[in-house]
């Protein structure tokens, strides 16, 4: 809260800004303008990770990564021995794979309409994946006997996906955690019967993570080999290429660009 | 589930139906048939209360009462000095505002469009009262800084009121319970900001209350002086009188109506 209120509005949380171009002003993009060769960020916005981190598998514990495991590890609370359905196997979805994974889920299913995602969240530990269609919904269902999942999760921002994560969702205790972003005003429509019946439905910002806390403990595993990030690190370039880094973003190119910044 | 399947079409659990009028065999109405003089049901759906508890009284227990302080007490486990919000002050209400008393909840606001029913709430622990409106949760946001409250419960059945109830909730941590049964297809909406910002939205079917054993519990507390269930027995009738039972009911005329057998 207290770096959020300044934060929208590009201030760092004393008001001021400072960064400028030739003199004209820029305001601080999502309070550390990481795009910035050189930045000035709130003391309380930054975690101290290991040394030995290098920082190019250290980036993306910053976000997309942590968000993933810990919707896993601290907002759905895992158990050992239980099925997982994630829906997007972007860096978000592939960290929820990652997080079943360490917490002990018995089945991971993984949902994507691209192959090579696909691929990738196997890599990471699901252990079945799944084109996503129509019949998601109906298929979770089927392979648990009619009953749906213990965990779903939501990494895609699409809220016909999100409704598919809640159906998905076991009776009586399943747990369906969004962690997708949607589209301004657009609403995510839910059965209530579905949840009389005993779902529950959560959203997960950061993965419930604390940052100053936990993002070195994830930093840890990844340094102990239990979270394989460089698979995760599609493409490298400078700087001058952020433009094309975007690009590569859009079309779904890679799971995450690195900026290296000399 | 043993008793499920067989109950939505009529018969006992061994599929066999043990009533009949003038030689018609007819089937168990909600697998209880309470209607009826005389009824055979199934030994597992019976809970066995305290001989000392009056029928009329122990009735509300079945259903209504039960799953009110139940999704209070059992499914949203609410914390003691926390805030309450009830959409809904019908016997299912009016047991959340139960419920959230027992449960040492500090502020317990009772919302509904009867000031009759605003009434029973007070009488039954509701702190403060509010008349439904298309303002409820702008106001209830603005007596709680602008974030909502701690649990929201909702038990009306109208889906208008639980996207309501969803949007009281608190940023951060707010749970909002829906106890109410939406008509067939109606859909919730819910704006997953929402829910990415900390709400968590969950049902309650018989307020997660263990029949057997923890509804001779809560006759317990209400022998004990701790709830106060003749306020809720607003008419008591002979079976003749069932179709004007009815009536009463469709008409909101009173919280709940006794039928009385002899």
């Amino acid at each position: 809260v207290a770096i959020r209120d300044r934060q929208g509005e590009g201030y760092l949380p004393d008001g001021t800004t400072r960064l400028s171009r030739d003199g004209e002003r820029l305001r601080h993009f999502m309070g550390t303008s990481t795009f910035a060769e050189a930045t000035v960020m709130p003391e309380i916005a930054l975690a101290k990770v290991s040394p030995e981190a290098p920082f190019a598998g250290a980036a993306v514990f910053a976000c997309g990564l942590s968000t993933g495991i810990g919707a896993a590890l601290y907002t759905a609370k895992v158990q050992p021995g239980a099925s997982v359905a994630v829906f997007g196997c972007g860096l978000v979805g592939l960290g929820c794979v990652i997080g079943a994974r360490l917490a002990g889920a018995e089945r991971i299913v993984a949902v994507d309409l691209s192959e090579g995602r696909l691929e990738h969240a196997r890599h990471h530990g699901a252990t079945e994946t799944m084109l996503g269609g129509p019949d998601t919904v109906a298929s979770l269902r089927e392979s648990t006997g009619g009953f749906g999942v213990d965990y779903t999760f939501e990494a895609t921002g699409n809220v016909a996906v999100m409704r598919q994560a809640v159906e998905a969702a076991r009776e009586a205790w399943g747990l369906a955690t969004m962690c997708g972003v949607a589209g301004k005003g657009e609403l995510l429509e839910v059965l209530p019967r579905l949840l009389i019946t005993g779902r529950r439905v959560t959203g997960s910002s950061f993965g419930g993570v604390r940052g100053r806390t936990q993002v070195p403990q994830l930093v840890e595993r990844w340094l102990g080999g239990e979270i394989d990030v460089d698979d995760l690190l599609s493409h490298r370039m400078s700087l001058d290429d952020v433009n094309h880094a975007f690009e590569l973003m859009e079309r779904q190119d890679g799971i995450r660009t690195i900026l290296e910044i000399s």
